[in-house]
């Protein structure tokens, strides 16, 4: 009770989410003496720190903002990038798909700018853990500057490390991949993953799903599946209700299978068998046997 | 590691999904003694009970079965259910837009089938908790029973009860209404939510999402979105990669909203001045003030 | 034969679709003497006169243009325009759906830029006829220009005219409204229209669609339909095949409904009985019944 | 107008579009002394007959039918077929994209069971021609049943062909091949378009679209687009108005591209310099050299 009293109001070191009369949205660590500079005047972080979530806070010119606190959508799609970044609605489908959640073991490469790095870690918390593989020093000090800003370091990992030696982990729950060539690295996957775990992949074109899904023809995997999002935001306006005129249409394909207990053979492209091919009407049913 | 080793195999009580070569689906509890029939012949439980995660099992006809743990995604769409439920899609999507995740508190209503109930109380865990209304006891009873199956009625309060007699909680982090009238019940989600909290519903038509705008344009609640997810589903086939000939192409529409700390006034239906209503190009940017 | 060969070359007068390599278009009527000024030269048209269609042509500065015959397509999205235009795929998509093609007596308001106007002169000529009401003179002026210099004028009369006083046609095969209350005009579209004679309009909202859905329930008026169409342009690139980041996502939904010879009753707004609601699994069996 | 007074009620030979309170459809050929056998009774052509377009008739049981005149979609849509068929919303598409009018010339390839050789001769009529091969004989007889039941027969030649033989045609204004490997056929479909000329194609999966691309990466081919339609219809209720469930999510994708002179190069397979590749937002001017 005592901690939903001082979580009324904004306290230095919150992350604050400010959004102006002109739709301009920041994102900010709320620090005493500190000052935001906006196009409409100076906001001292002052001013923020002991008012109350959902209130306004004025500029020095008088121009207001609201403050609230950031969704997870909202930081993923603000933090610093040097690349692109993985779209939250493909990080929300991806959590139910994998299984991912409180508790689980996760591996991720590459790390990028720590987009989905922050979700995942943000998701396994507080006894799960993110291994995030990242080549480039440069992107993977972005991604902990990120993940550090938000207090989310101790539930992440981050490996220097080109993903072709291997990753060192083994009986994960979960491995996602967000590189050119996932198929490269299918070996690595499956001696990662424990029997029957998530596998998932998000390419931006038709023919490396293609390539993914021919190395995935696999006694080594199973249960593939290859789904798209898309989002389609409306004009919140009641008497004029209507689709946004122009939207990303296109994010990437979201690849899925399973890790089976079955060797990886690398010589493999074809597979004359396949099971759990997802058929959209044949969800499976809950049975209780006890009945 | 000794966990990792026991892991490997399927234990007596674990929830086991199993995939046929006919691409039927089925999940179980597995219990010692018991027996699961299949179109193809009986599967003893005891012939799954120690198999590694991601074999095979056989039916007395020799009809063979993929065992693998089942997602959070296969959960949701697998439960008995007496209602339409909210789809996975949906759910990830707006755990990422109402920040839910481990540790925090949120109501929902209705209860419904408990689909959207499990999927909350999974993420919630270990602290978090779900506050579920419902107002068919019937209905509550079979979210109990879906909830008990998978061990999550820890984190979850059932509540039978009206929502038009308003919400127990105070200064809960998310509100989802999963109702035919949402708006009726906008003065209780005020009063329930803290300051900057969260509140979202899914409506099937564009009647009701006007509907909805309208009796959301009050000082007491802001950045209003609306947004629709389409689930694209591909045959997962190499050589002919295509979108499935039917999908399911419309489940219902998000809206989301934050609660303000102004008053609710139930006689207003315009507002001049609205903060924060979404900008596709205009995602926030992260800044450090003390650079 | 003599026709075939005479148009392999461009003549005077022709409408030609200029590609330059940065991908910049432009569609021009070639006239002997004039010059088309480009970021990267100047083009006689001269120069253009007498080419193969297919060719290119150098500027001064020697940068190429591809010379290509515009398509209807083309000419729709090309035109001078002070409004906003029904695009091609909802314009292709009514053609069919209303009954619009050689010979077809068809009414549209307003006229706006001309851009479907062109489109159904084209479709229904030589024998058709489009009835195309304006009420903005300077609109119109447009209008007549456009159509001009496609030599399309005479399959068109243009009139200026408020169509709140109604239409001057009667026994037509087809009426499309793109006007922002088509509801107000249903009893002069009824009586302009011939038994089962098709409706259409293209309206941007939901609000405004529930409006005339509302206004059509009469027995004046059956077989009612809303529909939207989506387009997805891909990069065409055969080694990195993918759609379109940002597209137009939203255009309009298009209505459609056939005059029935009941009475229009401006006072109802409820129907007991509806013929026809389209149901997708449901196209009509053509059947033989000489068999 | 003598014309006009006969439209007013259905003769012997009409098309008739029957639409049953059930929603179940019917397009039929009138004939005196024939009837048509419902599930709610017998319906007397005779009884049809002299009755006016958009009244209604009833079976000797009572059961009442709608009396319509198809639309060009709905002749489409119902015609007996052997073969899948291109859906209207590909065919009005494809008139705007490949300029198909009255008028125009066009060769298409199979003609299957006729659908679109049945909208293509309705639109190029009266002075313009369809040339459609087909290898399988009974496919053929099939289409030219359809064809005749509608009259189009004159504006159509039908051509018992395996295309690998090429085309007899010479500076036709389009081709549109409707086959399982189209790019088998680019250097007759080259050899048979006029300079600019517009070839198009349907293709259900993505590696057909990506091996099209690559053998349309020539000197002889130009302005190549890869376009796709969805069609989303809605529950045409005003005050339930919501996307229906459950659509036809994928028919294929569209290519198109320009005929240009150059030769035909069967070893090339890469192309350094691409003219016209479309970007969205660059829809041609029109522009006037003559200001």
């Amino acid at each position: 009770m005592d901690n939903l009293t001082e979580n009324l109001n904004v306290r230095p070191g919150d992350i604050v989410l400010l959004v102006g009369k002109d739709r301009k949205e920041f994102i900010i660590s709320v620090e005493p003496g500190r000052e935001h500079q906006t196009h409409h005047g100076v906001l001292p972080h002052d001013a923020i720190i002991g008012k109350r979530w959902g209130a306004t806070v004025a500029t020095h010119l008088g121009y207001t903002y609201l403050i609230l606190p950031p969704s997870l959508e909202q930081l993923v799609r603000s933090i610093r990038r040097a690349t692109q970044i993985v779209y939250p609605k493909e990080i929300g489908y991806l959590l139910m798909k994998m299984n991912i959640g409180p508790g689980t073991r996760v591996i991720e490469a590459g790390t990028g700018s720590g987009g989905l790095t922050l979700a995942l870690a943000r998701m396994v918390m507080p006894h799960g853990h993110v291994y995030s593989y990242e080549v480039r020093p440069e992107t993977q000090a972005l991604a902990q500057k990120n993940l550090a800003a938000l207090g989310l370091l101790p539930y992440v990992t981050l490996k220097l490390r080109d993903i072709a030696e291997g990753f060192d982990e083994r009986g994960v729950d979960a491995v996602f991949l967000d590189v050119r060539e996932p198929w490269d690295y299918l070996p690595h996957v499956h001696t990662a993953l424990k029997g029957g775990g998530f596998f998932g992949s998000l390419l931006p074109t038709t023919n490396q799903v293609a390539a993914l899904l021919r190395h995935l023809q696999q006694p080594a995997f199973g249960y593939i599946e290859v789904e798209e999002l898309i989002l389609r935001p409306y004009k919140a306006v009641p008497g004029r209700l209507r689709p946004f005129d122009r939207i990303i249409a296109h994010t990437g394909y979201l690849v899925f299978a399973r890790a089976l207990p079955g060797e990886f053979n690398p010589d493999l492209d074809t597979r004359p068998e396949r099971f759990g091919d997802p058929d959209l009407t044949d969800a499976a049913e809950f049975i209780d046997d006890s009945e």
